[in-house]
């Protein structure tokens, strides 16, 4: 029985993880979970799991989970320090880090610290401070278990392999909903154009990132950490069927692969249960009914975000943070209208190489650099 | 130093083999090498490679060999026993069994017996004696190494997992020469047809093999043993770009897969490296100018073939065996003109009911019952 800590139990990658563990009941136990501000969401989830705490963003939300569950509350805390509880619950014998964004930082922070395994679905933890983060898991023994459909796929296919006969790490990217707009219609793209994901149904930001395809640049930031591959080894390879989530190249030229239908039960489930598996009762990958597998080289002309990761990782340091606040600022500007689309990834640019930078030697260092870049991009972004 | 035996070093897997030694001259040393009767390659390679022992099918093999080398020729064995010397060499760390066909079951087996790793390029002594192979195989301590490139993948995509997780293995196959002729062209089909093979440059019968997908089927029999997996739960996927080399599913519905281009120099110098991998400087894998996989599932109304696999392992015992040394004769009469294309599986088809099944518990049980099934499918074409 692995007991569990689930940050950001209420959102989509959390949701799908209590699903997983709906699912092999005799596997999991919840022990302790973080939400924001849902608390109806979280009432329903403690009835289901029963864990012994939770944390809500604010005594607002703590109010309101405490009242719809009476006598059945179990501790809630609060804020930061509540998110931090969670990620630290002396019973929990793996935290899932699915918080989203830089407020996800501090508690993957803490569960690494405490030496926890962590089941890493926070991508801005490792594009704010992958370097830092990695090292102090490495000093407390904390397994950094990827959660991301394009780094599980990368772990998977390194296990059992050896990490110094690795050449190239290959991640796919769907190419994104504009991925066959071409040049010249780029900047009259809408929003709503830009949120038509094919494959994936995720949040505005990320599918935003998606359709830019900075997302993979960031991701591209994750596994330089991640794995410890430099950037001029991590290749970006469009595959807009989503099927291949990404790949391993070896010394001698073979390449292996983990492929699968678009669901994130299974990355999830993968980190959760490991060095295991969980039996799930998905639909199995049927490839003859897919037919076929495409694959094209990513345009940076079109989409030049991408290199924008490449680039911060060059420069180093705070650059990664500072790209990564400046990307939150600059979809949000384009999601209310105020940029085009072909705006993001240049404001990123100007944003990227008028940033000091400097290193990154704690967490409170990083979320200020990515604050920076997003206080920056949003002022450029206005000048527009 | 890993010290190598090579059986059939001048066939096309052992001359690959030692193009991978030559590659990595600091990684191995080869100490024995076993041919057939060319002489004049094998004292090419004893030249460039320097075994302390060679074998060779006969006398006047052995003759001519002696002749060529003069006084630079090293200990020279004959016949099976000169084949089961090379395979049972005392220095040799492991045994490469690239002898092709039935010949080659004799020396894969005393490798066996005397504990060696072996590098299994012989198809033959899983199909016609797998089951009692892989219990002396554990018995004596002596891991198989899979050089089919079907089976290297799944070697590959197992590695780091869970055997006890396994869902289903996927054998991909080309689909052949003629894998769009309709149904009603297959009886009018010529041996030249069938030998213009798509991807892979190989010997005449495997070629023929790979035309009726009796070669999948094959190759589910040997998966069948080498990964102790029931036929039930082994499946065949037609992929006629041969860059997914196989596949496994695991319970949670992820899939594992190995690529590559279509060069058997990966999948040796996987096995002769085995547990590391070699560093070579083939083409690398370049999906985006592949451009795209396409799969489908194989026809068995025009293909019968590879059912027949399925049959033969459920009837059990001789009944691969008796498959095997059936599509032999077949293949061969198809070859000469003596029987059609669509002939071939329905003569084994016929042998194969006709063959009353008994247990293998020796390699000349299943010798036998492969030279059985030979001689009555030769019997049948004759009459046709």
């Amino acid at each position: 029985m692995k007991r569990l800590a689930i940050l950001g139990s209420t959102g989509s990658i959390g949701a799908q993880a209590l699903d997983v563990v709906a699912r092999a009941a005799d596997r999991f136990q919840v022990v302790a979970l973080a939400a924001g501000r849902n608390a109806g969401r979280l009432a329903d989830q403690v009835r289901a799991f029963r864990p012994s705490l939770v944390s809500v963003s604010d005594a607002g939300a703590a109010r309101e989970l405490r009242e719809r569950l009476g006598r059945d509350a179990p501790e809630i805390a609060v804020g930061d320090e509540g998110a931090v509880a969670v990620a630290t619950h002396p019973e929990a014998d793996l935290v899932l880090a699915a918080i989203s964004g830089g407020a996800g930082l501090r508690s993957t922070a803490a569960a690494i610290e405490a030496g926890k395994p962590v089941g890493l679905a926070n991508k801005e933890s490792m594009v704010l401070a992958g370097e830092l983060l990695m090292a102090r898991a490495a000093a407390r023994g904390a397994a950094i278990l990827p959660v991301d459909s394009e780094h599980s796929a990368i772990f998977q296919s390194l296990a059992g392999h050896n990490r110094g006969e690795v050449r190239r790490l290959v991640l796919t990217a769907s190419g994104g909903p504009l991925r066959e707009v071409p040049a010249e219609r780029l900047a009259a793209v809408t929003p709503a154009e830009a949120l038509r994901h094919p494959n994936w149904s995720m949040g505005d930001k990320i599918t935003i990132d998606s359709a830019t395809l900075m997302n993979k640049g960031l991701e591209v930031i994750e596994a330089r950490w991640l794995f410890d591959v430099e950037p001029a080894r991590i290749d970006i390879l469009v595959h807009p069927e989503s099927i291949v989530h990404s790949m391993v190249e070896y010394v001698d030229g073979q390449v292996v692969a983990q492929l699968g239908i678009s669901d994130m039960r299974g990355p999830i489930s993968y980190a959760l249960a490991h060095p295991e598996r969980v039996a799930l009762d998905l639909d199995p990958l049927d490839l003859a009914r897919v037919g076929r597998l495409t694959f094209e080289r990513p345009d940076p002309r079109r989409f030049p975000a991408f290199t924008l990761a490449y680039r911060a990782l060059e420069i180093g340091g705070t650059a990664p943070a500072v790209l990564s606040g400046a990307d939150e600022a600059a979809v949000a500007a384009f999601l209310s209208g105020r940029l085009r689309f072909d705006e993001i990834a240049a404001v990123c640019a100007e944003v990227l190489e008028a940033h000091p930078p400097g290193p990154v030697t704690s967490v409170e260092e990083a979320l200020a650099a990515s604050d920076w870049g997003q206080a920056e991009a949003a002022r450029r972004a206005a000048r527009r």
